[in-house]
């Protein structure tokens, strides 16, 4: 639909007039000097440069920057790092990137609240850091830690923890946005309750930009546990493993991770990182995580869950609870992605999620898939909370080929997944790359509320176009 | 706005209409044949009789009745067990009155996934007994405890352990909804992460049955804690407790429960229950609880908590142990709405929520507004999480100066509020009775967003027309 919207392209004028309203702490780069990393995310196959390149410095300037693009029907695409996945941070019709880079500041931490305020463009590391230095706690998780918090919240990204901490909107307490108008409105705030009208804050969580432009963020806190112990549990094979996760889930003992990983893609990650993991005697393992206040706690929920697990068939239960330990099983998980990436020349990802104890079977299919289609399948993923992540990976094969594979391969995943009672997207989002597959899975009546609500919001279709739906 | 739209009036050949759509396990009653009760819900002041009462007996039901109302103009009201605060479930304009009071099944309990899945009208004690009896654990924990799960979610309801579990929000997985087309979709599902296009599943939550006509719905359950302890702590004086809270927030050992109550009130609900409270020594009160799966897990707790209260000036910590003193203590509690109501000819609440650190001041400000407005103010709260009951009592006034002074006493409450960075409303929602409060409080943007929204999903208005916004 939106696609079909005429865009004005930027000329020389916008430019100077763009330098202005950034001024003085704010910068703006040309297209001639714009990096080529701007042209896309890590998302391999999408690539377009934006005409210009505007990093604004306070929401002020952000709310200045998008009343202008409106007026002018220039199409504006925010940018946190671009470690999306979907290619939500690529400016698809070119227009300005607007990044969020220079506003990286925390602004307050509410200890008598337990919130953190931040601006967008705040890493995620930096967050954890300042946090569980002062014994908080940020609770979402996800594998990439460069990843900016305007990023995270656009995408409601999930994590390892949210099988027993939930995802980022969860954390995620009231919102200052600058809407397409120029206006900047609060949703939400420091209060723990609100049932006063439509929940505008968690609309615009998840909507990856295209309902307005993060501008502030405040975060809830949860007290930093005290003790964290990891359990990494062999079995013979990969269905063993997984079908312990739903009687792990059925035991009441729940962990704060369940992840699965198998052989291959451990030994690829060894090679990546150059650093041996702690075990190699089984095809299939899983690694769970349990956190609390004492060791006595925690020791009390493990020692059942690894006795679950022993009666479903683990070989052995090796427990880490020295950092050291924990740090080289947790890195190596952290490696997957990238070392999977360095083992082949070109993958794109499918990102379901599916119920809890149904990832036995959409993981099986998986396989079969890869028969079918002749082309290589590598993943891993968060058992226990059913979001698997599935790589289609090129090696070899010609371009014309592979996307073919490709196509045929992520049309079989999604609908075994909609069938199990699954979503498109578990954490990544939607962007560029899963917007036919997500108007699929939902249907015709969500999808037009969807682009409805999105009329809404942005009656001139600037924010992020070509993106979610 | 919406008030000036035309509707129809419900006609003979209507209610002739809806008694085939919905035969023959729903039910008709037409204007005669309506009891008084379904004129109103708990908000005295608001009364009017819908013009024909459906109980529908399934989804479809509900959709085929929604998409006649929708082709026909007349308005709907959906309605539970008419337990809100807030005139929500009162038709306003007359036509239909939708009732879930026949969707009362509980459809599944799946261990695996820690979901059950309940029509809107099933009980919450329904829900708990339920659930609690297999050592699971549903934690909104509203005080009324009669209401129906649908009122629950359309009120995104509170309760006692928001400041450990969250609202009720935080516990839809998943929603079946009747849209006023007729049409009904589904939005989340099993799935523990999504992140899959805009939330309508959080957007549908708390709308207050004017987006949509929640049928089924998928709820996350937790283990449940093995032992629960609470704390009565008496202080001198009501300041000295409530300061006490934010002390307690940011020793970082968070209670489940946190709640404050003063010697009137308390004595209030002696005489209403006709049972004694376990001590009189004090003029304020904190109750706090605990949970966990040891008695040391959670002793490790209270007694940090126990000490801060001390430190904070407590006169005594009193621990609660066995179940029997933990009844005597929440059953008072658990009467003051009621006990409140007995003792005076009428009263309107005021359901603001502010920072967990301003409780103190919002407090001490109703003393004021007492003494300024002269009429009569109690009120109890949920000081852990920032929400507080106020209400303003009739006593011997008459009507005009009651009225007044209410108005005069509101104005005066929600602008203080807002202030302190609050909301109108921390768990009852907006209805009728906050309407105007919500549209001050938010102003003319925010406010203008959920009217679109509104259009986008009722375009005809004939959705609970007349609340929220």
């Amino acid at each position: 639909m939106k696609d079909r919207v005429k865009y004005n392209s930027v000329t020389e004028a916008d430019v100077r007039f763009l330098r202005e309203l950034v001024m003085p702490d704010g910068k703006v780069f040309s297209r001639a000097e714009i990096h080529e990393d701007f042209s896309h995310d890590e998302m391999g196959a999408l690539h377009h440069f934006p005409d210009v390149l505007v990093e604004a410095a306070s929401g002020g300037q952000v709310a200045a920057v998008l009343k202008y693009a409106d007026s002018r029907r220039i199409p504006v695409t925010p940018r946190g790092q671009g470690t999306g996945l979907v290619g939500a941070a690529v400016a698809l019709h070119g227009g300005i990137m607007l990044s969020t880079v220079r506003m990286n500041r925390i602004l307050e931490l509410d200890e008598e609240n337990l919130t953190l305020t931040v601006e967008p463009g705040v890493l995620l590391m930096e967050i954890s850091k300042y946090v569980e230095d002062r014994d908080l706690f940020y609770p979402p998780d996800p594998g990439e830690k460069s990843a900016s918090i305007g990023g995270n919240i656009s995408t409601n990204a999930g994590g390892m923890r949210a099988v027993k901490y939930g995802v980022t909107r969860d954390y995620v307490r009231g919102l200052e946005v600058a809407l397409a108008s120029g206006e900047i409105i609060e949703v939400g705030g420091k209060v723990v309750k609100n049932s006063s009208g439509y929940s505008l804050k968690d609309l615009i969580v998840g909507s990856e930009g295209t309902l307005g432009f993060v501008t502030k963020a405040i975060l809830k806190l949860l007290p930093l546990p005290k003790k964290v112990i990891s359990l990494l549990v062999p079995f013979d094979d990969l269905a063993t493993a997984i079908e312990t996760v739903p009687v792990i889930i059925k035991s009441k003992y729940i962990p704060t991770a369940i992840e699965y990983m198998e052989k291959p893609v451990i030994m690829c990650a060894e090679q990546y990182l150059g650093k041996k993991f702690p075990d190699h005697s089984s095809d299939a393992y899983l690694l769970l995580t349990f956190d609390g206040n004492s060791r006595e706690e925690v020791e009390a929920v493990y020692e059942k869950v690894a006795e679950v697990c022993l009666r479903a068939g683990a070989r052995d239960v090796f427990i880490s609870d020295t950092d050291e330990r924990q740090v080289s099983i947790w890195s190596a998980r952290g490696a997957f992605l990238e070392a999977i990436k360095a083992s082949t020349t070109e993958m794109e990802e499918c990102d379901v999620v599916v119920p809890r104890n149904s990832v036995a079977e959409f993981v099986k299919y998986t396989k079969e898939v890869e028969r079918m289609v002749g082309a290589r399948l590598s993943g891993f993923g968060h058992a226990g909370d059913g979001n698997l992540h599935v790589y289609v990976l090129r090696d070899e094969l010609d371009q014309e080929t592979y996307l073919k594979k490709l196509a045929e391969a992520f049309s079989l995943l999604y609908a075994r997944a909609a069938e199990l009672g699954g979503q498109v997207s578990g954490e990544h989002g939607i962007g560029f790359a899963k917007k036919e597959f997500l108007a699929e899975s939902l249907g015709p009546v969500p999808v037009a509320l969807m682009r409805s609500i999105k009329a809404v919001f942005d009656p001139n279709g600037i924010l992020n176009p070509g993106k979610v739906c």
